[in-house]
Formats: C-alpha cells, structure tokens, sequence
C-alpha cells in the first residue's frame, strides 16, 4: 500500500466528521461545547483507526463501524479529561491546548467526561439497532466497558496515582501500560473485529497482536517524551519524569528501551502471520505507530 | 396486594445482594472499596425496583432483569458520587454517610464514578448475552445512555449548577428536575418493561406515569428536605436552601405543592388505566413513594 499516508490521513477526516456530527450542537451548554473542544483539540485518532482497520481486514466496510469507532476515541477522550483534572494528574495542557478544566472548569469537566463516556454507549447502541447487528453491538459493549473498567483503564489510572513518587520495577511499569493504554488500545482493535464477524482465533491473533503494539507505542512515547519539547508534543514535557513516574526508558536506558520496540514490532508483525488473510494494513500501521517522530 | 412491605423489603435485600456481588472484590484496588462503599451505604433501590416491577407487570421474571436493576443504581450512585464533588455540590454528607471523596479522596471518588456508570453498560452487554435478549438490551442501553447524558441527568446537573444563587421560574425549576432525576426514574420502568418486550403503546403509557410520579416524588422531597433533620434524611438539612437553590414548595408555599403532589399523583394512577393489564404493583409504588416520611 503506496498510499498508506493517504490511507491514514483519509481514515482520520472520516473519523473526525463523524466524531462532531455526533456530538450535542455548538452552544447548546457548556457540557456539550466542553465535549467538542475536547474531542475537536485533536489526537491522533489511533483507536478509531486500529478499529477502522480491524473491521477492513475482515472485510467490513468503515461506513458500517463508524460508529464504534467513534465510540473508542469518546471513551479515549473522557480518560484524558477526568486524567488531567487537579485532583488526578493536575495538568494544564492537552493535545497542544489548555487541557478542558482549564478552559471550562473543574465542574463542567467532570460532567464532559461523564457525558463522552455515556454517549459512548450511546453509539454503540446505536450500531446496534441496525438489522442483524444487535448481537455484535452487545459484544462490543461488553469489551468496551472491560476494557475501560477498573479491570482496564481505571485500574491504570489507579495504578498509575498509587505510584506516584515510589521507585516501580519493570513489571510494575509495564502492568500499568498494560491496563491504562494497552486495554483500550486492544479493544479497539477487537471491537473494529467483532463487527466485521471475527472468530475466536481470529480474535486471539489479534488481541495479541495489539497488545504487542500497544506495549512498544508506550515505550515509543516515553522515549519521546524524554527527547522532544512542549511544543512538538503537546502537553508538558517530563511532565511524568517530574512527578517521579517510573517509564521503561528511564528503568532500561534508551537503547535498551529502543531494541526492546524493535523486537516488540517483530513479534507483533510475527502474529499477524497465523491469519489467513491479508493483514498488510495491520502491519503497515503497528510500522507507522511505533517508528515515528511525535 | 396486602404485603406490599414485605414486597418492597424482598425486592430490596434481592438489589442489594445482586449488587454487591455484581462489584469488584472488597480489598482489590482502592476504586473497588470506594465503589462497594458508595453501593452499600444504602439508598431506597426505587430505580432498580422500579424496573424490577415494570418487568412484572409485562409478565417477566425479577430473575431475568436483575443485571438491569443494578445497572440503574450503578448509574444513579456514579451520579451521586460526582455530585457531591468538591466543584460539583461539595457535599460533605451522603445517604447518612461521610461522601465518597471524604473517605477516599478526590481522585479515587472520581474513578469510582467512573467505573460504576462503565459497569452500569457491562451489566447491560452481560444481559444482552442470554440468549434471545440482545435486541432488548441494545434498546435498554440506548434508553440508559440516553436519560444518563446532556439530554437528561447530565444536562440537569449542568442547568442545577448554573441555576445556583439565581431567581429560578416554576418552569426552570421542573425543568431541572425532570432532567437531573425524572429522566433516570423514567429509564428505570421502561428499561423493565423492554426486557419484558413492552410494545410502544405500553412504553408511552408507562413512561407518562413515570415522569408524573417521578415528579411529584421530587415535590416530596423538597417538602421532606424542609422538615426533616439531618438524622433523617442522611444529608445535610437544607443543603439545597443554604446554595440558594429554589424549589417547588419555595416558589408555591407547602400548602399549593402538596396540593401539586395529590394531582400529579391522581393523574399517574389514571395513566395505569389505560393499560389492560394488571397494574396494581406500580400504583402501589407510586403511592409509597410520593406518600412518605423519609
């Protein structure tokens, strides 16, 4: 795929349309404004994407996952929002922007993030109530609210504020990778999978396959994290360094840390070799994500 | 029904026992004990048995809808929790109990919000697994996300919080009610009768008696909350009057809103009529809840 650059950048305009079509209209509150400027400061869209692509390989459309799609970056976004808020991470920036308390308040924030996780539901319902697709939707709630629960995200975040300030081991580091990003990340791509009608070893191929991404994207963004600047990454550098947050690099080094991706990559690139279908957007993306500059 | 108590009683010690083994063990993660607290420290369970009886009445099991029942309280008691934030109502008391933040701190009673409205869907999805149930559970998730978001409990949270220290109209002041609290209630009996496989005309019905009883339920705890002291009402007395928040029997006098319960309570039960079935459960309820001490 030549234009995969193409691909991404055409999946992420779709998204976005899609994104803001669902959301409650411009000044009709300050929840649904909060809701839209947090969604609209961007992001990558990576589990809309990973879920896009899911559904691709197996042969569904994206007009027909759009909609669970959306549902992955509203409960993505809702994390970020309730993560910066003063009483968890306490950060001012998000996404190159004033992070939604800062500009909103603490109050309206709270309900937006509440309000993105509900409508999260809200679409995958919606996906549901199309002919013949009301048994998918149900699986796909159920990985989406396990994989955002206390036995996923929450369990991350709560895992990640324990740690504050105390001195983790590589295992501790990378369990809470596992559930605050690599849950979520996972699901989407199971999601994306499930509506295009995956079995179960279909599913297991790629469940691992995602969580081998998800693990080298995080160490991909710490070792980032501890090279680029506010500007490049959009919230405060060394913002986790200097709260004494434990990362791989920072426990390994960075070349460790950097050989580690790689050999992440070729045993996630490795798993998608057990289907029997074409999987080169699977690999080509897992590429993009993990060796890149931002 | 003469042991309609011991009705209420039974269906009670059923919620209860069904939640507290639908959470996360005691002792797991600090977010589990922060989530079983807010769950145990106790509430009235009218949402859950509101549903339970919208199923029987329409002929189904309380066994059947139980996973149902406690997805309403999940989301109610999240609401709760959030509420009495520190930059929402800086509630110091809740349900005769210290709050959720006050015991566990801002950061972990945020999180435990969270994941009570995220297990309120994965109860949902788990209910929609039972064979033969998934359409029925799309729309019981649609109609949960739909009254949980900025068109219902959210959007009233969100007027209630502007609305403080201002001259609120009648109309502002019902319209705020309807949505912080009336369109859960509602959700609470037609969620029940979907898993029963309510037609529309039965839904339409039932919604009606729901929003008037919800109604004049919420008439009647304004009235409580003037008399009662902290002791009996499990928060702090006049919470609401010391915020300068109006209500119903503040505009009206006591004498014009119990005379506004009474109808909204003629006309609820003339809604029941309409219907050719049995529903002398629900005209029990109503009449529990909005003729009460407590």
């Amino acid at each position: 795929m030549p234009d995969f650059e193409q691909y991404l950048g055409e999946a992420k305009v779709f998204v976005d349309r899609a994104l803001m079509e669902s959301l409650p209209p411009a000044g009709s509150s300050n929840v649904a404004d909060a809701m839209r400027y947090s969604i609209a400061a961007g992001g990558k869209r990576l589990r809309p994407i990973l879920c896009l692509a899911g559904a691709q390989v197996l042969g569904a459309e994206q007009e027909a996952v759009i909609e669970v799609a959306c549902a992955l970056e509203m409960v993505h976004t809702y994390s970020l929002i309730h993560d910066d808020l003063p009483a968890m991470d306490d950060s001012d920036l998000r996404r190159g922007k004033a992070s939604c308390h800062r500009v909103f308040g603490e109050a309206i924030a709270i309900l937006a993030g509440d309000a993105l996780l509900t409508m999260a539901f809200e679409k995958v319902a919606a996906y549901g109530r199309e002919e013949q697709q009301a048994e998918q939707a149900i699986r796909i709630a159920f990985e989406l609210a396990s994989a955002a629960g206390v036995g996923g995200m929450i369990g991350g975040q709560e895992l990640d504020l324990v740690a504050e300030g105390k001195n983790l081991t590589l295992p501790e580091v990378e369990e809470i990778a596992a559930l605050k990003n690599g849950a979520l990340f996972s699901a989407a791509l199971r999601c994306g999978a499930l509506a295009a009608g995956a079995g179960e070893s279909e599913l297991q191929v790629l469940s691992s396959f995602a969580r081998l991404t998800g693990k080298a994207f995080q160490i991909v963004d710490d070792l980032l994290d501890s090279k680029a600047t506010d500007a490049e990454l959009g919230k405060p550098v060394e913002a986790d360094q200097k709260k004494a947050k434990a990362t791989l690099p920072a426990l390994l080094g960075v070349e460790a840390a950097q050989a580690r991706v790689d050999d992440l990559y070729r045993q996630a690139t490795a798993e998608l070799q057990k289907l029997e279908i074409d999987t080169s957007l699977l690999q080509l993306l897992a590429q993009r994500l993990i060796y890149r500059n931002n």
